[in-house]
């Protein structure tokens, strides 16, 4: 598309399909969508048109199922591709030109693929109407949204169009198209602009994505005129099969609903002395006769704490308020709980609650967006962290094996490089490559986004500013785990006690003696115990707690001796100083790609390492200058802490 | 007027005058209004039309020398005001008013009245278009502005004439109608909008105050089409005389201009290499021929400071600027100076400025809304520490006599009580009258403003809930001249940390050991030294230093034994206990005023007891917490600190 960057799909990684002579078969309109990309690039690259025996590569069709499973082979110089469904056939296509070169060469035995998550979703926090605070996207870094603009649809079909084509080529296949806080004119997207959402559908089912709205829990009141938006109540029931049919009216292959009840301010069920489960079970039924789905956040806490209730801990939350529901929720309803107990930290525990409700259908949710990694503005690509996530076993199967779903909170804007900082395309890139393959090295997927993103000669560069670019934002911001540390409101740059006196349960205790907070079961709010025993017993105790999450589980002295040997004060100030020395390297890395990758790309990365650097230096010093002055100790190398 | 409160002007104010047989003798405009106001206060009271032989009162004009003074004398059962020029005669019927009863009572010989201050002016902070942060009235706490209302003038006149009633009858008599900070919309009221500004300023003229117009250093760039702003380019000095000259024809008796320049972003001379003398000097010739005045705010300093540079000191900054260009400053030139070094907290020292340009006009500048002082949800009556600035002596003569004119920043909006809280009035009222008689005993004046606003059984009580009410918000805030601590941006609400690593040059630079910045010349920025030599002597040692300026001047231990005998964490938990105490006796004493004073003020005022005692509170707790985690000095009285 003109004027806008081709990020992961440029031209030449058509070039092996274009040149080569390709056999499409089968019938169906996702199999016309790949015929069509077969044609571009055999336009582009002067490949030909093939019959059956001088095929180079066979996409076939072999039945109607609808599924996404493929076959791949590569026998007697011929690459066979065949899949019982159309979206099937769409990833095995793109599996081929991922493979690139590779597909072409030797031979392959037969290799059945299927997605390791059924679902793998991509949340826009994306308002219709500007928001006085939280503006046309909520926490979003990559200017405007791509579907609606100061209160109205934008109409721009052909960009989502090529989002959608960026987002199947990854491996993505739902979306959700407006913010989980759902204000006045979003809510109305349900009704009477139900066709704007259908606009965008149609551009996403051409890619086998389905698309899901947010709804409020109030619509019926808000939108029905009702009384009363009670789940048990047969009027509201009622009017949500109403709604949703005329939904699927418009929009056959609707995925969903995306709810956010009882939660920062939205409504919910506890209004009505209703369980979640009543809530959720509601809108499961009404979605049940047409095949949907409904996504139920357990991001419920108290948002109005007070600070001096050390009793209280929010990382407790999801994990008591939903498990006393479990084998409550309905066969379509799912539970989305984000990936820790807080929220979207740069290190956290994976959340308690994941692998707690056996009897309940589970998406983990993670963040795209940057909000507290950097904001688009620093490069942190978080593969090694969302892998952790997945390959995490809370007592027995992984984590990936308990979900259902994977879905991340979008990183994408209308910004010409999608996502503002264009590294920052890696992180939309591996969510859905970590959904199709949880068990994937993530340092794998990182390679093949850099092959398929920027020419060769500029990929150890690239890879050597990415791949531990999570750790080192980690170095520089909030210490082993304890987390926040932010800036309020807007979450940007340092602010050591900016959430420390705050009602939103976010909070270090650090004072002259030690910092962290208890939440072992002996002696602490009871957290570490929501885990399985396995994981209860290694968080229960700094002696076995890992050195990253210390901070989150205990309050230790400043002078508490990690794993690594170093203090916890000792620490604090070698990371940060470390961390600002790592941006610096990766600035001057990158510095010396310029010629190597797209000038326009290599500025924009350029502009924002100044900004990076400047804010990680920022970092080091509030952070090393705040626990210099409450702890008087000295640094044991003699820098400059101010 | 309807729906709008009287204020401290009130029917019953006009009682004695309304039932006595007044003589008005003269003629002009300020004579009318006398005469317009003793008519209505015959109407509603049934006072009789005088003649030469029986007028209990006599107002008379004997000159037309436009002057403000006027004589008072009382013999023979007849009260007898003589003034020379129109605004004498309107503020000594204000007298009268003032008076009540007892200017109807026994006898006085006559008296000279005359203003302490010759320009008494109010600042409206307020924009013609919303501003996307400031809002419609930058630092505004009552409501919108009574002037502008999304861009446009408002146009209710009535409502501006009732607002010049107000503040003639204490003794204002200069109005700046729009912000310091002028933004594109605010630019044209000088050029094309001048209208707009005319309409209101027939209002002001018929109760003697003048219209004074805050403009931007760049209009001639920015309005005018001219490359350059440089005071020194003849055909920007040009611009400014035609400029001036088409306002004074639209208002011929306009007061002048106001101008932040150089100052937290807004443009100035600096631009062009010009020195602010030169600046204002360019101004104030285009004024001369037409008799106005330019004022040059002294608000000039570094705000994008490095925290970690600890040379480097904001409190420094005026004087360091502009003592240099003493007396090359014009005659029609006054240099605004904040009354403190800092930016209106609730306890600086008086600014080194002050004194230090004997060879300059000086305005001295206070802040009646209350930014830094509760924004008027808080009680916090400024009078004492006003009355303090007037009277403290740099060297010699005392402020209020080495300055040509009080400036208040309004605390007015167009909110039904005029300031939203109703207690806020006494500080507008506090203004004039302080203004014009600055040596005045302030709790004379504040009981001079409970008697004309409230029935006298209400007047013990609202005596007692505000005249200590600047000490107790003093001390539930920032201890011992500190100052700052707030929450960034809004400034509401306590932040201990939210300024400390800011660029605004606002720091306490508490650690473990210690509170306070050293301003002495000995050890720390020299700021002290800026004083004459007795009080740079003062400052300099914590021994002299006064108890209430030591973390001003001084970085100290948490055991520095304070004049009063406390150690300073002591005091510090002390006070922040009394001064929530302080706002629950208060309380309470508000509530047993319900049915002596009028319901809608009772009610609006005990609302925001309940968040002034919310947010006292929530100081006390995070200043008490804060210092203890980092002193861990515990409470001599063992009281809860979290």
């Amino acid at each position: 598309m003109q004027g806008v960057d081709a990020a992961w799909l440029p031209d030449g990684a058509f070039r092996q399909v274009g040149t080569r002579r390709t056999l499409v078969r089968g019938t169906g309109p996702l199999v016309e969508t790949v015929r069509h990309e077969v044609d571009r690039a055999r336009a582009r690259f002067g490949g030909g048109v093939a019959g059956d025996g001088d095929a180079d590569l066979v996409l076939e069709l072999t039945g109607d199922d609808g599924g996404e499973a493929f076959t791949y082979e590569r026998r007697d110089g011929r690459t066979t591709v065949t899949a019982s469904g159309g979206p099937g056939l769409l990833h095995g296509f793109f599996h081929v030109v991922r493979l690139g070169k590779a597909a072409f060469e030797g031979s392959c035995a037969r290799q059945s693929h299927r997605p390791g998550l059924a679902l793998r979703m991509l949340d826009h926090w994306d308002n219709v109407a500007v928001h006085p605070v939280m503006g046309q996207v909520e926490r979003g870094y990559a200017g405007g949204s791509l579907f609606w603009a100061d209160g109205r649809a934008r109409g721009e079909l052909e960009r989502v169009r090529a989002y959608a084509r960026l987002l199947a080529s990854c491996g993505i296949n739902a979306v959700a198209v407006n913010n989980v806080n759902v204000h006045a004119v979003e809510a109305r997207l349900l009704t009477d602009r139900i066709g704007e959402v259908a606009a965008i559908a149609a551009q996403f089912r051409a890619y086998g994505i389905r698309t899901h709205l947010s709804v409020t829990f109030a619509a019926p009141v808000l939108l029905g005129g009702l009384a009363t938006a009670d789940p048990l109540d047969p009027k509201v029931r009622a009017w949500w099969a109403e709604a949703t049919a005329r939904v699927y009216a418009a929009i056959p292959d609707f995925g969903g609903y995306v709810v956010k009840a009882d939660s920062e301010g939205q409504p919910g069920p506890f209004a009505y002395g209703r369980t979640h489960a009543e809530g959720a079970n509601m809108l499961a039924a009404a979605l049940e006769p047409h095949g949907g789905t409904v996504h139920w956040r357990a991001f419920v806490y108290d948002h109005r704490q007070d600070w001096r209730d050390r009793t209280t801990d929010r990382a407790r939350a999801a994990y008591d308020h939903f498990v006393p529901l479990d084998g409550e929720f309905a066969p379509n309803a799912v539970l989305q709980v984000k990936h820790g107990p807080m929220d979207f930290q740069v290190r956290e525990p994976v959340s308690p609650l994941i692998g707690a409700m056996p009897g309940t259908r589970l998406a983990v949710e993670l963040q795209a967006t940057q909000e507290y990694t950097g904001q688009q503005r620093h490069v942190c690509w978080l593969g090694p962290m969302w892998s952790e996530v997945l390959r995490f076993r809370p007592e027995g199967a992984a984590v990936a094996e308990l979900a259902d779903a994977l879905v991340a909170v979008s990183n994408v804007g209308d910004d010409p490089f999608w996502t503002g900082h264009p590294l920052a395309q890696a992180n939309l890139y591996t969510v859905g490559r970590l959904a199709w393959q949880p068990e994937a090295d993530p340092a794998a997927i990182l390679d093949e986004w850099i092959r398929l993103t920027f020419p060769a000669p500029a990929a150890a560069g690239v890879r050597s500013v990415m791949q531990e670019s999570w750790r080192t934002y980690e170095k520089y911001t909030a210490p082993l785990g304890v987390g926040f540390m932010v800036q309020p409101g807007h979450h940007y740059g340092p602010s050591v006690d900016g959430y420390e006196y705050s009602p939103w349960g976010t909070y270090h205790f650090a004072d002259r003696d030690g910092v962290g907070v208890d939440r072992s079961a002996a002696t602490g709010t009871g957290y570490a115990a929501q885990y399985g025993p396995s994981w209860a017993e290694v968080y229960e105790s700094p002696r076995t707690c890992p050195d990253e999450l210390l901070l989150f589980f205990h309050h230790v002295p400043y002078g508490h001796v990690l794993h690594s040997g170093k203090t916890v004060i000792q620490h604090i100030y070698d990371t940060h100083f470390e961390g600002v020395e790592e941006v610096e390297k990766a600035r001057t890395v990158w510095a010396s790609l310029a010629g190597l990758v797209d000038d326009g790309c290599h500025a924009r990365v350029a502009e924002r390492y100044e900004e990076q650097l400047r804010g990680a230096r920022e970092w080091r010093d509030q952070v090393n200058s705040y626990f210099f002055r409450k702890s008087g100790a000295p640094d044991a190398h003699g820098r400059r802490i101010h």
